[in-house]
């Protein structure tokens, strides 16, 4: 009886994860769930993201927190639509809070949908939330051991980004000891070297995001798709 | 009927963490459960603090990790007793597996018990594992907001580590903000600025444990209590 309670949520949750995905495609979104421990540099990524796409593409957020508006008020003024989503004391975000973050953007000029979801290593790498990619952070000061302690956040990662590479100097973390581990858990996704502060890796990152864009059907800084044209 | 069910398990949690309190009050014990996100220095803290007590106490720890052995590995050749318990996908610790750890240790000539949780800043907060205080930690290149993110763990700390103090030069941290979000939730806990690399606060850490242990109802450095005789 338990067991059949908890399979039908996660059969529930799995099927309104697929409506987001669908719908997004229909609008000819791309889609990347943000992820990563708190405090790795998500806000960060996207205050030099959104700008850096300005002049090519339509980009929103949907900022997961479980309190303030923090990270939407450093967002808000850099040209995007951003709606900031609060859990309360939920440890990741729904696809039923994406899919109510949904009804409040206007999809269909957009180009880009970033989700940063809440600062946590294990609950969100468990939720489909219909995103098309997920770019997992890790930060220098969190240590090097964090992949083999986290294996099932970076077996999901499309593209796993190591934040805050201007502290390496200061740091006692070895590269190659999460390169090790990542050769594990997740040998396909690119691994790019990053600082929000320098802006190193920040180009390889934008190419990676144009280039997954295209792949999912959307030529970068395509003409608007017809009425009625789906993605593949 | 689904609420019920809920209601069940937490009670049968909460009683099970009021079990380990009582199996720990027996025996002399002094619990803290130490919590954090990913990677701000709860190992590390504990790698200073077990030698620092080693000649006048004895000190186990529980450390929670998703995978790996790792951090038991760091702690094990220092002298304290040390058992791991891997959660699998568990996003916390539960009182029962502390229950089974306390199997695993000598209770009977043990002064402190460290309880290292999962690193996750949501949902080890909910928990209750039968510790008589929960020390917060919160590593400065996680940034100064996250007190104001985060308000339900900090709520429940009994002391709050500010972690890395040794990174402000080179980060974009305002202490007073943290203070000022402090004062909103949680005016009452000590609040220790700490360097694990070099050992500032530590003295301070020391003295606040061997304090709150002595007001637990052992005297710091005290003779072995007799048997039978019960912490009030």
């Amino acid at each position: 009886m338990k067991i059949n309670v908890v399979k039908n949520v996660l059969e529930a949750s799995e099927a309104l994860a697929g409506a987001n995905r669908r719908r997004l495609d229909e609008a000819g979104v791309f889609c990347v769930n943000v992820l990563s421990a708190p405090g790795s540099g998500k806000t960060a990524l996207l205050e030099r993201t959104i700008p850096a796409l300005a002049g090519e593409a339509k980009t929103a957020v949907l900022v997961g927190d479980l309190q303030t508006t923090r990270d939407a008020e450093r967002l808000g003024p850099l040209g995007a639509q951003v709606t900031q989503i609060n859990t309360g004391q939920g440890c990741h975000l729904s696809p039923e809070e994406v899919a109510g973050g949904l009804d409040t953007l206007d999809l269909a000029g957009l180009d880009y949908l970033f989700i940063e979801n809440i600062g946590n290593m294990v609950c969100p790498a468990a939720f489909d939330l219909g995103e098309h990619a997920r770019a997992v952070l890790l930060s220098t000061p969190e240590g090097d051991d964090k992949v083999a302690k986290y294996p099932t956040l970076f077996q999901s990662a499309a593209v796993v980004l190591l934040t805050k590479v201007d502290l390496l100097g200061v740091l006692d973390f070895r590269i190659e000891r999460v390169r090790e581990d990542l050769s594990r858990v997740n040998s396909a996704a690119p691994f790019i070297r990053l600082s929000n502060r320098t802006g190193e890796g920040h180009e390889e990152w934008l190419a990676w995001l144009r280039q997954r864009r295209s792949a999912a059907g959307r030529p970068a800084a395509a003409p608007r798709r017809a009425a009625g044209e789906e993605m593949p």
